[in-house]
C-alpha cells in the first residue's frame, strides 16, 4: 500500500504540533502555510530585507526535520541580546537564503536540504501580501502584528482580506488534488488560520479535492479573539471564508485538564474550547478522544510564555494516530 | 602514494586564496587559523553574544567548501541594511552555534558537514583573547581592531602580544607533527599573521617539525604597517615571534603587474613587496615565479574595495601547483 498522502493548512505553533506527530508515520506530507505574518522577528526581517515572512516556514521545516537535535535547535535559537535581539536564526537564515536564491522557495528548498525533511514545506502563496481587518464602523487595522495587538476590536470585526489579493502557490494545487486527507491544523484563527483562506484558489481547490478534510480544534480559547468560542463557533468562522460543505469531520479533545491548570488559564483570559451546538453544522463529524499531552514541558526558563502556555496542549503523537487511522 | 599532508597557518583572505588551489590537489589540508580578530561583524558578534571570532573561520570554511554554490554564497552574504547591517550572515551562523553547540570547535565541525568541506579548519587557540601593540613609548594599544585603526603607531611597535595568554588548540599540534608542509600564508603581517605566533605551543611545534615550512610572501606593502617592507623584511619580523631556522622557503612573486594597476595602488600607498637582501637570513631558500592573477575580477560592484583590491592578487592555482609541487 503506498503512503497516505497528506497535505496539513495552518500557521506556525499549531503546524508544528500536527507535523511533528505526523512525520513519524508512512505518509507523504505536505505542509501549506500561511504568509502573511508581519509581527516580531519576521516582521523585522520583511522590513530591512524586502522578504517574504519566514517564521511559520522555518516552525515547519523544524517540524519535519531529521537532522540532528543541535540543527533543530540551531533554527530555533532566539537571541536575547544585543542587535540580533529578538530574531530566531532559522528566521535569518531563510530570509538570507531568499535573498541568495531569489525565491523563498527556492530557499525552502536549500534548508529542506539541510535539514533533511520528510515531506514538503509550501508557502501559500509567493505574493508580498498583508492582512486586512475591516471593522463593522468601517475602520481598517492593517498587518497582523497590529491586528494581534489590537485584538480586543476583533469583536466588531467585519471581515478579513489580504492586499494585495494574491494567488495560490501553484504547487499547492496538484498537491490538494492528488491528497488522501487535507487537515485544518489548530492555531490562532484569525491571524493563523483563516489568512490562508483568503488566498485566491486555495479554498476552491479544497472543493474540488477527493480528500477527505479534518478540522482539528483547538483546546483553549483566544483572549480577545475568541471568547467563549465553540467549536462550533471556530467551524462556523471557517466555513464563512473556506466555503460550507467542505469540511468533513472535526477532531475534538474531550479530556478535561486539571482544575490547577484550567485556573491558570483563566487568569490570563483563556477557557476551554466547548463542542457547541452541532446542529447549526451540516455535514461535519465530530470526532472527540483524549488527546492532551501528559509529557513534562522542556521550555525553557528564559521562555517564560512558552513554558506556561505548554501546559495544556495536544499530544501530537495521539493526535497523529487519530489522524492516520482515520 | 598517500596524499601530501598540508597546515596551511594564517588569517582569513590570504587563506582564502592558499586553500581555494590547494583543495583541487590531492592533500590533507588542516587550516589553522588565527583567533585575535575583533573588528567589524565578528567585533559585534565577540561583544554581543560572547563568542569566539568567527570571520577568519568562516572564510576558510567557504574556501575548503565543496557545497554548492548557493551555500558558499549564503555563507559570504554581507547585509547592507537594517539592524543586520555589516554582518556576514556566516559569521551570525557560525557564532550562533556556538551558542548552541556550546564550542567553536564543534560549530566548525557541525558548519562544516553542512558546507561539505575537504580538510578541516582549526581555530589557533580555543581560549578567548586580544591583540596588545605595546609601542616603544609604553603605550598599548588593545584589539586588533584599534590597532588596525591605529595603524601608523606601528612604526613604534615594540611587541605583539596575546591578553590574556592562550595555548595552542591540541589538535593542531597532532596535525603539525604528522604535516609533510608547513604554509604560512600571505596576509596582514600585525594583524593576521604573527597573532598566529603570540600563541603558546604553536612555534615550538613548528620547530619540531618534520615538515617542509614554507612562507608565501605578500605581493603588495600595507599602508601604515608594513610601508617599504621587503620579503626579507617579513621573514624578519616572522621570525621574532616564530623563531629563526625554522622557515625553510619563501615563495616570491617576480611578476611585475602592469604600470597603470601599480600607479592606482601607489595612490592607496600600497608598494610591490621586493625581494631585499637575502644575505640578512639563515638557511631560507627563495623561490621566486611568475603568480598573478590574470582572471576577471567577480567583486560585486557594491564592493568597490575588494573589486579595487582584488586586481593584484595571487593567482592560487598557479601558487597551489608551486606548493605541491615543492
Amino acid at each position: 500500500m503506498s503512503n497516505q498522502k497528506i497535505v496539513t493548512i495552518g500557521g506556525g505553533a499549531g503546524s508544528f504540533m500536527v507535523l511533528s506527530g505526523l512525520k513519524k508515520r508512512p505518509v507523504d506530507l505536505t505542509a501549506v502555510v500561511s504568509m502573511s505574518d508581519d509581527s516580531g522577528s519576521t516582521g523585522i526581517l520583511r522590513d530591512e530585507l524586502g522578504v517574504l515572512p519566514p517564521g511559520d516556514v522555518r516552525q515547519c521545516l523544524v517540524a519535519l526535520s531529521q537532522s540532528s537535535q543541535v540543527l533543530r535547535d540551531l533554527f530555533n535559537y532566539r537571541y536575547a541580546s544585543g542587535g540580533l535581539s529578538g530574531h530566531s536564526f532559522g528566521n535569518i537564515f531563510l530570509s538570507t537564503l531568499e535573498k541568495v536564491t531569489g525565491g523563498l522557495d527556492l530557499a525552502i528548498s536549500e534548508a529542506g536540504r539541510i535539514l533533511r525533511i520528510k515531506g514538503r514545506v509550501l508557502p501559500v502563496t509567493l505574493g508580498n501580501t498583508r492582512l486586512v481587518a475591516t471593522l463593522k464602523d468601517g475602520r481598517e487595522i492593517i498587518g497582523e502584528g497590529k491586528i494581534y495587538a489590537n485584538a480586543a476590536d476583533l469583536s466588531k470585526l467585519k471581515k478579513l482580506s489580504l492586499r494585495p489579493a494574491v494567488s495560490v502557490n501553484p504547487e499547492i494545487i496538484e498537491a490538494i488534488k492528488q491528497a488522501d486527507k487535507i487537515i485544518i491544523n489548530p492555531g490562532d484563527l484569525y491571524v493563523s488560520l483563516i489568512p490562508n483562506f483568503l488566498v485566491q484558489g486555495l479554498s476552491q481547490a479544497i472543493a474540488k479535492a477527493q480528500a477527505k478534510v479534518i478540522y482539528v480544534g483547538n483546546l483553549m480559547t483566544k483572549p480577545g479573539q475568541t471568547d467563549g468560542y465553540s467549536l462550533v463557533d471556530y467551524l462556523l468562522e471557517i466555513e464563512k471564508y473556506l466555503g460550507q460543505g467542505i469540511i468533513d469531520y472535526a477532531i475534538y479533545n474531550k479530556e478535561r485538564p486539571s482544575d490547577q491548570l484550567l485556573k491558570k488559564y483563566a487568569r490570563q483570559g483563556e477557557t476551554v474550547v466547548l463542542p457547541g451546538d452541532f446542529s447549526k453544522l451540516r455535514g461535519i463529524k465530530l470526532l472527540s478522544y483524549n488527546l492532551l499531552s501528559h509529557k513534562v514541558s522542556h521550555a525553557k526558563k528564559s521562555d517564560n510564555l512558552a513554558n506556561f502556555r505548554s501546559l495544556i496542549r495536544h499530544d501530537s503523537d495521539k493526535l497523529a494516530e487519530v489522524i492516520y487511522k482515520l
